[in-house]
């Protein structure tokens, strides 16, 4: 039962996912501005295949567990709003929208959480890189639209 | 702690829902050449936020419930594939794509709705108006990509 909630869980965080793959960073991207310590284009698709392992462990374990319901419900809106941030940024090229959607998405992802862990501290532990993660694109992005005044809208 | 969970629940509807606003139907879509039963762009705010409704109290009943596991990895599935279709049709302008993210949606749907039934049948029936307009959609994008064979990618 374990793997086939992970499996159901894993394509969740695929389906988000794919918009990584759907709305790539382009030459808008790459002529923009960028802080010295952004990562290089690689390390997104190998952090987050490593974070939606995580997430889905926790999902699985947490839907397993009695008392679920807030937990449950969390982990539906911050998978809701994960696949919103790539056709924002990159498709609509909107980086204060972008903004607007990863202060959201952290908002959802710190709930999720602590709803985990009151059900199951392990599946919170497994959402902490999430949140690291999550902190530093909102740095990023902050970032992308400090160093970019006449781009960001 | 039902009108907690169903606002949660909406909260992600409208996570993903929120794409129909990013991604409109633009000069693109009213040049295609469409089938005479689409219905006029009114009429899908409107449905979608009906059956948001529907949606969000199904998730809110089995969240509460025993034995949802299934049901609620699913719940997390669908919405996560429901906020992908306006992004890759309007966005990218990729019918074909648009119909095997639409088929993709059905499937997930409709597994959610046979988890959810299972646990609670209402919550299954509350599924039913969004099987049945996936079906619509899904045809509605199946009769673009025939009549404009030049267009359709």
């Amino acid at each position: 039962m374990f793997w086939i909630l992970f499996g159901i869980f894993l394509a969740a965080c695929f389906a988000a996912g794919s918009t990584g793959g759907l709305f790539p960073p382009g030459a808008w991207y790459r002529e923009l501005k960028k802080p010295s310590w952004t990562p290089p284009d690689w390390v997104f698709p190998v952090t987050w295949t490593t974070l939606y392992i995580c997430m889905a462990t926790a999902g699985a374990r947490v839907a397993l567990s009695d008392g679920n319901a807030i937990a449950m419900a969390l982990w539906s809106l911050q998978i809701a709003l994960n696949g919103l941030w790539t056709p924002v940024f990159f498709g609509l090229q909107n980086i204060r929208l972008g903004m607007i959607v990863l202060a959201l998405l952290w908002l959802s992802v710190a709930a999720t959480l602590v709803a985990l862990w009151m059900v199951d501290w392990i599946a919170g532990a497994l959402f902490v890189p999430y949140l690291v993660w999550v902190t530093i694109a909102g740095g990023l992005n902050a970032s992308v639209w400090r160093l970019n005044p006449d781009i960001a809208r």
